[in-house]
């Protein structure tokens, strides 16, 4: 007997009828004998619908008051799963966040988990229940009520199954697992099997949107196993992220992540001088601007050099503006800008012991013409910036060359 | 500088405008040095939309998981009041039932309060905070969620009042206070300023919609003064109830109320022996059928007697059944059923020392040509029940023969 921590998200439970088909899913996995807490997100489309109602009071409700208002939209869906598991003759019971003293800090609208009181959940599931809880939200020490923030109903699942030393944590979706790469960029991309902790902390980081930074943070922390499945077919078996120790056989590359949300910003003759990184990043990261990669360019002549860095492209407007005066303020030449790259990165653990990824990766890209803007590596992944024209075809012939396709 | 609880109900906080107009009523009072505490309930119509969702899943769902469900509405409420306070500039905090300790028992759907903890809300109003309550809503000593049932909002008001021994409980609604009959009946029909608790539960055990039994069996208890007050007028001064020992100058008759909602039902020609009245009235209330007004005759000849009694118009098909199987079982002679009955009360604290209001009653009503078909009579009120046809001139020539269009 298992004992199982499923999450089902918003549109797993966006209707009265997909809540139904959620309970039979669940009843069938406990009818197998397994012991089961399911963690779920609000209907889908209601924090849109509250946050509106709030925002027709005041453009920055007050974030306590905000994550009163958010939390009743799991309330609402663990009672409506609850009632339909017991329409169906199984057994449940509803948990808020507060009611399993779910105990986070009390940074409202984005609370860190510190401990769960496992105790009463034992207690429901060894009187057959499967016990359903809220996930996103907690309370803190004072008893307010606080939610984990985006992707939040993951990290619940996450910190449920470390508490409850729980044998899997299944995270249901609208895929079916992990991919080499972006399906819809690469029609042979394939679902892996596994992938570890680090490989996928860095896919998520880089763009892959499957399962959010800190849910993968904790399993990793914690060693929990985490399953990637999809609510909308039969029998899924998804992707199982865990520690690398479990992954048979590892590939060198495990995949390709990309992120179109790039903006490149460069400084051009700007004096080479101890302090220069500083100056320039410092008013960027005051306005709260997320710096991404960063390159200082060799000092060419005349003791002069350039210096480039990525951010958000919501982010591109702002630190244009910002940069314009720290050119005129350094008496730098100019400024550059550019709102159409993107970045493209392989993954793969096996780059520790294999020399020579990042030159068969920038040969890849240069027999397809694609010029590389800027290079960033870690121990595990190589990022490029590339004009965005060259998104697909960058990801097609690298996922080829490192015949990702293939098991 | 007074305490003051507030309470407004669903239609007071239907919209956000209308949470917005609440809000400025409320930082009005505060700016004016009182302390504020304001219970809310849930938008009007989302209680039932969510049954509604509820039901798409069970008929009868789990009463635990509807509280679930259910005290959201509330919740909602709460937070986007504290918002809209917050945005005229007025320090607000909402706290759930839960978080207050809003103590009941275990019975889900219509659970009764034991105990509040106040200490929570007297360190927010020390605060200088106006502090806002979900209504209708409590926990109990597991930690489960649960609901005081129809009327529970006003419940909480109540108390809140008593366990914070505020100054004054203040109920919002749509009517802007008690009245000596129904204005719709009697258009010289007058607001009272003041009634007591006694007359105040009679006149809702006997049809006023004004407010709910329960919260004034409450305010009566712990003599909590209870104003109901127009949400929808300014300045607003609405009817004080409160002990008779307070009120100056006490008539001996306060109001007239009616109910409509009465069917009657005669069994004829049964034996007049001991144990009858039992073996008529058991199967009825086995079937959780309410019976109001009990009468039966004096026995005639032959050993046989009638017995008469009224019960909610809602039940009176399932009655009707019920008491043609007792007519065989006991051989009577018929059922006789009417459920075009209604039920007017004359209600005074002054009858307890004034003899001869019934015979004035009968009388006018004689004088009107109204037959009486049954008559109860308590301490402090007299109830005729009466065909529906003539309501409207009962209610109206009694009011005007006790002057109750008089100060």
């Amino acid at each position: 007997m298992a004992l199982i921590v499923q999450k089902y998200g918003g549109t797993s439970v966006g209707s009265i009828e997909r809540i139904q088909t959620v309970a039979k899913k669940v009843k069938a996995f406990a009818d197998t004998g397994n012991k089961l807490v399911v963690s779920v997100s609000a209907m889908s489309g209601e924090t849109n619908r509250m946050t509106a109602l709030a925002q027709e009071i005041q453009d920055t409700p007050s974030l306590r008051e905000m994550d009163v208002l958010l939390t009743t939209g799991e309330q609402v869906s663990i009672s409506l799963l609850s009632m339909a598991l017991q329409q169906l003759g199984c057994d449940a019971i509803s948990y808020m966040g507060s009611q399993i003293r779910i105990t986070t800090d009390s940074e409202h609208g984005k609370a860190r988990i510190k401990s769960i009181d496992t105790q009463r959940i034992h207690t429901s599931l060894d009187e057959g229940k499967v016990v359903v809880v809220a996930g996103f939200q907690g309370v803190d020490e004072q008893g307010n009520i606080t939610t984990l923030g985006r992707g939040g109903s993951d990290t619940t699942a996450v910190a449920l199954a470390a508490a409850l030393k729980a044998d899997e944590c299944q995270i249901y979706t609208d895929v079916d697992g992990v991919y080499t790469t972006d399906p819809r960029i690469e029609p042979n991309a394939r679902k892996m099997k596994s992938v570890s902790y680090e490989e996928m902390l860095e896919m998520a980081s880089l763009g892959s949107k499957v399962l959010q930074i800190r849910s993968v943070e904790f399993a990793s922390k914690y060693k929990v196993p985490l399953r990637v499945l999809s609510s909308l077919i039969d029998n899924p078996t998804g992707t199982l992220i865990t520690s690398e120790e479990n992954i048979m056989e590892q590939a060198v590359i495990s995949g390709i992540a990309h992120n179109k949300d790039e903006a490149k910003l460069s400084l051009i003759g700007v004096p080479d001088e101890p302090g220069i990184a500083h100056k320039i990043l410092k008013p960027i990261s005051e306005a709260n601007i997320e710096v991404d990669m960063i390159v200082q360019s060799v000092s060419a002549r005349e003791g002069l050099t350039n210096f480039a860095f990525t951010v958000h492209r919501s982010d591109f407007d702002k630190a244009q503006k910002i940069l314009k005066d720290v050119c005129g303020n350094l008496n730098a030449k100019a400024v550059q800008s550019d709102s159409t790259v993107v970045k493209v990165s392989l993954v793969g653990i096996g780059m520790r012991s294999h020399a020579g990824i990042a030159a068969q990766m920038f040969e890849v890209l240069h027999q397809e013409n694609v010029n590389i803007q800027m290079i960033s590596t870690s121990e595990i992944k190589i990022s490029v910036v590339i004009d965005e024209k060259y998104l697909e075809l960058a990801v097609r012939s690298l996922h080829s060359a490192f015949e990702l396709d293939k098991e």
